[in-house]
């Protein structure tokens, strides 16, 4: 994943049991060796769910494009994916907090965290913090043409790859900038 | 999210129970009045779960940008997600799938599915169409400047959004085209 699309657009859902069935969230994460963390509002069910001690699964998947064959059932898309298992626990040692939110705020936005005003009992007091050792992955990539049937290759249609990226607009300083700062740079691909 | 963002590259996941634990699946999907549908291998484990009658939890979630506030626990994303339950059946009769596989290709390339060399037996086996009635979904909106607390908003740092969103390649053609065809318009946004 690092090499290929470091800076793209991710979108991961973590998937869990409340009350016995499945519920799959959209969240942030980021990584620490081989420790993958994500957060939430402390009194989200979310978050209470995953600190009970269930195990989780964390899909992360970047849609490439979009792959046109000949027939309708070799249609396809590519894509980069990875699933995680594990079982997350609550992260509770305030350095271990303020250490690993700092290294989220780097991945998005490298140097920031310097600048910003310092977090305060009450906003910790709200946000939980979730880790999880990856006990088991699996990742799936799919980064080729169409895979038509023998034959099929001169049905007389166009066949190929749509690609899809993610792409940067111009940031939207609020109204309380008044020019007065730069806006950081993108952390999304630029193409 | 219809007039927001029609044509946004949306993740789905799906996420169910495979002998008990959550197991969360990329997947594309489509909508037909109130009944969502998804597709896999015949053979896959998702497929055999969702057929087999459990509950599963289908979330969809695009990514608007980055929300840069002057706190670190103020910082958000603006995203759109929805998130739907409900208990999938297998489609069985050869029409439906048929049917339903065509508006598949009409929302992703209006216009293909009648110039595709048509299913064949073998192919209508390996791959599995399942389909949910919406039982209950709820759906999340962010689109907002950051929220700052009361006197940190002239705090000397920038504050607003990092937009993102989805971006066309130039078509790809594969070897066979040869330059006899054009290629579909995409099916991605164009800004």
């Amino acid at each position: 994943m690092h090499e290929r699309g470091r800076y793209d657009k991710e979108t991961i859902h973590v998937g869990h049991l409340i009350e016995g069935r499945p519920v799959v969230i959209p969240t942030f994460h980021w990584r620490v060796g081989d420790t993958v963390f994500w957060h939430g509002s402390s009194a989200s069910r979310m978050v209470r769910a995953n600190a009970a001690g269930g195990q989780v699964c964390l899909t992360v998947t970047i849609m490439d494009g979009y792959v046109l064959a000949r027939s309708g059932y070799n249609h396809s898309v590519n894509y980069r994916s990875v699933m995680c298992f594990g079982t997350p626990r609550l992260v509770t040692d305030p350095d271990e907090t303020m250490a690993t939110l700092k290294a989220f705020m780097d991945k998005l936005v490298p140097g920031r965290w310097e600048g910003l005003r310092p977090p305060n009992e009450r906003e910790m007091k709200a946000t939980a913090v979730l880790a999880m050792e990856i006990d088991e992955a699996s990742a799936k990539v799919r980064a080729a043409p169409p895979g038509d049937d023998p034959g099929d290759e001169t049905w007389p249609i166009w066949g190929g790859v749509l690609p899809v990226h993610t792409a940067a607009g111009a940031p939207e300083p609020d109204k309380y900038v008044e020019g007065r700062f730069e806006a950081p740079a993108t952390p999304f691909a630029k193409r």
